[in-house]
């Protein structure tokens, strides 16, 4: 059931969780393989194999597939396509086809979610623009319209207050396949990671309170201040919705909670998750040894964290917007961790780093990384 | 001071140690680059360049020196000539050739310790086989003999209890410069681990207690059981003697503790050490990271356990001996953590990985490593 370690593991994907999976599978001992069509990318100066390749490539898709025993991604936009070498071959794909099918589009995703019972704002499948006034009203007059495929970090979406706005998104959009979405009053946003393994026994850690900035994360802190029953209900639900997608792997379940303390599904990501990055520094196994661990036949592990409370901040490449941050003001902060990625080109809302802490409580934590965030625009 | 992240630093040699050693400096976003002259080497897997070419390989280390902003070295035994290539250029050589030097030569290392005020036991430099009579009564009759150069895990060694064996092993030894070492009655063997960096700051890991087997480490527990005394001298002396070899990166200080608790040096290890192996896991920082950011130039930081007691227990090649280890077994010790090193081979005595483990006391951590590593070898 094992994979015995020394055999190879395919990553389609060389950004910072690939490279993340393949320093956890290397850890143990394994050889690892990326494919990215980018020579630098973060993963394959990690690599022990590189396939410099477009992610369809089928040549090289074929030539990963014949030297890895088992493969997984690091994205859910990958083509269909690009896993069907890899079934031929008997390699094992991690999560399979049906998990990433269906976090790959909004429509196929909310239609299981609430195929499983389980709540997500309300919402309207959008073909055509003139399914949009209907949709519309539907939600009250104002909402979110969400390409249904290839959307992150807010890319792809527009919230819509009048039928004019919404028409024009749409048309702004390609006219896509979209969704409209509800919007619903949320106090917060929470992410729940959960690590499933090849006997269908899943592990999660605490909940993760997330905080944006623009669209894009900006600080999680683990536990997320919320109620008990809010906490247990979006671990239970994560499980279940790595039970009805046959997953093998992390996977990443992100949550609404509302002002009554209710939770609603917001969307999936196949994989592990920057809110989970946390682990790295504050778990016994990080959501990528988790992730590796599952996908290689290993079982999954309790997901306990070492200290009460801890916390995450990225570091984007604003931060360099003036020069090279000021990392010895670092050493004033002894228990933060610094991790980054390997990028060169440090662009602003790229995200190029990030730091972890800890502490007794959440918002110990949460200061820490703040703090030490902030020490580093001081210009020496 | 610090060379700013995505600068990148080269390692001489592609053992576990230089493995390590880049997957801690790739952890904050510098490059890596390997010298090894074995194509699979364990770094060679996880490096961003490799250099498959002997260590004293004039165009390759000319090449290497031209694409590395700092050097650092994984094993003492490296040919003078070899750094010369990066002096010429200013790349900076951490640990510096004077530590490496001294490190090279047990004749010039036991002068520099004794020099220091810092007690080894009783020995002699051998030079040519007329020395032995004197010295080894002067050792009381019993002595080791061992070669000045090139020995590890008792590899050029000898116990000689009368003339005709210390002639016959000088002789076996082809009559290089040796030294001959008293036999001291000793009750535990330490290491000290002590990072110190560009600006002289020392900090040191709670002493280690090193359990050895046919000559290699078997187990190391931290902290060891020895008196505060005992162990707060061998921290100052391990501190002292980083300052006497104006050493920059991590320094191991190997310590026998006699039966009344005081100490003397054995041997120093200019790198990370197998011993260390347990900061990985039960440190906020692994040896590890502390010697690549010592040698990048960040400030040497507290070297804090995260529990009361930790241990590892070496994983050799015999493990192997039988079949593939019974793997699963280790998920009945969640608080257990694996490390495979990506060697192919198994052979008797080699260093395939270890496990690390942690507890309230430094016999629970202990028996954590000892009931894991026997759990897998049974068979499934």
């Amino acid at each position: 059931m094992i994979l015995p370690p020394g055999s190879t593991l395919g990553i389609l994907g060389g950004g910072q969780l690939g490279r993340y999976m393949a320093l956890a599978a290397q850890q143990r001992g394994y050889r690892v393989a990326v494919l990215d069509p980018d020579p630098d990318a973060p993963a394959h100066q990690v690599a022990h194999v590189r396939f410099v390749a477009p992610y369809d490539d089928p040549d090289a898709l074929k030539d990963l597939a014949g030297i890895c025993q088992a493969v997984t991604t690091e994205f859910e936009n990958v083509p269909a396509s690009s896993l069907a070498p890899f079934a031929a071959r008997g390699v094992p794909v991690r999560p399979g086809a049906k998990a990433l099918a269906a976090c790959q589009d909004r429509i196929l995703e909310k239609t299981l979610v609430n195929g499983a019972g389980i709540d997500t704002a309300p919402w309207r499948p959008i073909l055509a623009d003139f399914e949009l006034p209907e949709a519309l009203k539907a939600m009250g007059g104002d909402a979110i319209l969400k390409t249904a495929r290839s959307g992150y970090d807010g890319k792809g979406q527009a919230r819509v207050r009048n039928i004019e706005e919404a028409l024009a998104a749409f048309a702004r959009f390609g006219g896509v396949p979209c969704v409209l979405e509800g919007v619903v009053p949320f106090l917060m946003e929470c992410s729940v990671l959960v690590a499933r393994d090849v006997q269908g026994r899943s592990q999660s850690l605490p909940v993760c309170e997330n905080m944006h900035s623009h669209h894009i994360l900006d600080v999680t802190v683990c536990p997320a201040r919320v109620s008990d029953a809010a906490a247990r209900a979006m671990r239970s639900r994560a499980a279940r919705l790595a039970q009805e997608l046959d997953y093998v792997g992390h996977l990443a379940v992100e949550f609404f909670v509302l002002t009554d303390q209710s939770v609603v599904v917001n969307e999936l990501a196949p994989r592990p998750h920057n809110s989970g990055h946390l682990t790295i520094d504050s778990c016994v196994h990080s959501q990528f040894e988790e992730h590796v661990r599952c996908v290689l036949g290993w079982s999954a592990l309790p997901y306990d964290l070492l200290h009460p409370a801890s916390a995450m901040a990225n570091l984007l490449g604003d931060l360099w917007e003036t020069g090279e941050p000021a990392w010895s003001s670092l050493d004033e902060f002894p228990e933060v961790r610094l991790h980054l990625y390997g990028k060169r080109a440090p662009r602003p809302g790229r995200k190029m780093g990030h730091l972890t802490s800890w502490g007794d409580t959440p918002e110990e934590a949460e200061s820490r990384v703040r703090l030490a965030r902030e020490s580093l625009l001081r210009r020496s």
